[in-house]
């Protein structure tokens, strides 16, 4: 072998590896924005300049058909793993199942994440969203409660115009927890011959159920009580962070359980030296620590695009017909503890979708933490999630 | 039999039957009020001029010892049964179980309830109680958030009393839902050779949960935003009616179910020609009848007395002292859609009581209307409570 083919062999090993290392998934996230110059709604109201953030793991192979797409719950981001820069305080909330080797591979798939239209928190910097603190062109101010209803669905009409300019021919597979369960359902829905795969974590099944639809309703109360929120019309006054801030508590509240309560706080005082049965003014630690964390998320958060997100989950319901129209594998993954989705509702909704010939499985995230255990106790469920995409 | 003698013996027997109907219970119900010169709470403050309403159905009998209390639920008064006048809309909460020849039979019980205090309803007329919107003597103004902290126990404290001075020299049995039977707890703790019975319809077991301590303080929430609240300086001025509406709406919320969601309102839109789905003010009759609703119940609670109760609730834990002197027979009654007290508190509480020697029986209310159905579908468990009382 001549010295200079031995060069040109290495050299292309060498460019293989380059290439490789440049495009796989090392951790580090890079945020960026999709835009539509205009979008009309399910309802038919025109939106026009829509952006939405998001964020992608992994890379499309040449078939563009190892896309996997996570769209994110209620409070949440498209910032689904990884971080932007080392020293984040914390990566993406799904970060112990999507990575190089981890269950979701991003060393095997194309990971999207995206920003949903009236996403709740327009002012985390690493959020982009089209909501009612949007400006709208048209008066050069936010459009407060002006902007039109939107369901999921219409998030996930644009977050397909993502994946359309992104190049991908077919979702491997679609997974979300909670608002982002629902996401997917009705990606298998409304695209049945682009969506492989579903994986549907603590979330309602086909439709939102009249419990939580009045959950989420109990939810924007504070916003609404809170005077500053002035029905919608802030923008640029004093915002109504204390409305929001208890809606955030209350989130928290509803989507935990007792055993969670009980392990976490169990039933001490907020201060040692301060007991409850003294004055009305000392706390207990339970209350103290929710109620500085809805004020903490609060900070983020926008008060109108609270109200739109709950609408957003309120309008959720699939006709019998988008259901009988299904062709993805649906894999369903409750949790054990879920007080807003209890395991009841996946397992009534893999039988009807098996009785209309689909292929369903129902797989239990077990623990005591409720709702959030689809969130933060999703690991041990990890190998589930593996094998379903494997298969 | 001479005339003399059979019209004497005809008029004995009449006299009887007259005095028999005068003190048996025919469902009409007078509200009377106990006072006492002043009270020292547990925590050592002294209010003076205590004033609790109640209500009496039944006679006591000779020996003194066939008086059942019935203690009242957060948002309840002590109108357990019967009505004041035939006219009145409905009866008191438990009149399908406590009347003549009813489980709780007045024709053999002397049945006793009586109000809180810090009753959350002080505007009711037929509510009588001494917390914080009563008048301080003081100062000529209502007390609202200088009156002391109290606990149940203090409730029990000054019911013991009202019994002391209609004549009680022992209590048959004490039964009481949710608040009522934390209630009935502390009085077999309290007065272990006094109580011979307890029935803990949907209860805690010994002691408050963390999860339902926090649960408390949500309902609490919309008051402390409401800015007419003033941190509980509103008598006199406009009251915080909106935050009180919230509250109610969010305490009926959280103790149903939802089985209880599906059934009473489906995904039924509030009005027919107004789809969610075309506007943010178009609700869901879900969310429109709860909000109505606690609106109505609004009317007559007080802002404060709510943030008072709370607090009673949360201070609800028995030491385990208190638990191992309890002499009562414990009939605990928690029902299955229970999501405030499931049922596994009732199983673990009378595990823990047969362990130290007690006696105790776990009947559950099947349902799904949540925690409310130990209020509201108590009936089908009566012969059950008979039974019990019976023993």
């Amino acid at each position: 072998m001549s010295m200079p083919l031995a060069l040109r062999i290495a050299g292309i090993v060498l460019v293989g590896a380059l290439a490789s290392r440049a495009v796989a998934f090392d951790g580090t996230v890079e945020k960026k924005t999709f835009s539509m110059p205009s979008y009309v709604t399910v309802a038919g109201k025109t939106v026009p300049d829509v952006r939405v953030g998001y964020e992608t793991y992994g890379t499309l192979n040449a078939a563009a058909d190892n896309a996997i797409f996570v769209p994110h719950f209620f409070t949440g981001t498209s910032h689904a793993a990884g971080k932007y820069k080392p020293g984040d305080a914390a990566p993406g909330y799904w970060d112990a199942i999507i990575g190089s080797g981890k269950p979701i591979d991003t060393d095997k798939y194309f990971v999207v994440s995206a920003d949903c239209l009236v996403n709740v928190n327009p002012r985390d910097p690493n959020v982009t969203t089209t909501g009612p603190a949007t400006i709208d062109p048209q008066t050069g101010k936010p459009y407060g409660m002006r902007f039109p209803v939107v369901s999921y669905r219409d998030s996930v009409r644009v977050h397909k115009a993502l994946l359309d300019s992104l190049g991908v021919k077919k979702l491997h597979a679609v997974i979300g927890a909670s608002g982002g369960s629902i996401q997917a359902m009705e990606w298998a829905a409304v695209y049945p011959d682009f969506v492989e795969r579903v994986v549907h974590v603590i979330g309602p099944g086909f439709e939102i159920t009249p419990y939580v639809l009045e959950m989420v309703d109990v939810w924007t109360l504070p916003i609404r009580l809170d005077p500053r929120w002035n029905k919608g019309d802030y923008y640029g006054r004093e915002e109504p962070v204390d409305g929001v801030a208890e809606a955030l508590t209350i989130v928290t509240f509803t989507t935990r359980h007792y055993g969670w309560a009980d392990k976490t706080f169990g039933y001490k005082w907020a201060d040692a030296t301060r007991d409850p049965a003294a004055s009305m003014d000392n706390k207990f630690a339970i209350s103290d620590t929710l109620d500085k964390g809805g004020a903490a998320r609060a900070r983020s958060a926008d008060a109108n695009s609270i109200l739109y997100t709950a609408r957003e989950n309120q309008l959720y319901r699939l006709t019998d017909e988008e259901v009988k129209g299904m062709k993805a594998r649906i894999l369903f993954m409750p949790a054990r503890s879920d007080l807003v989705f209890p395991p009841v509702l996946s397992e009534r909704a893999a039988a009807r979708y098996r009785a209309q010939g689909g292929v369903a499985d129902v797989v239990v995230i077990e623990g005591e933490g409720g709702h959030l255990d689809g969130l933060l106790n999703i690991a041990p469920q990890g190998e589930a999630i593996r094998a379903f995409l494997a298969r």
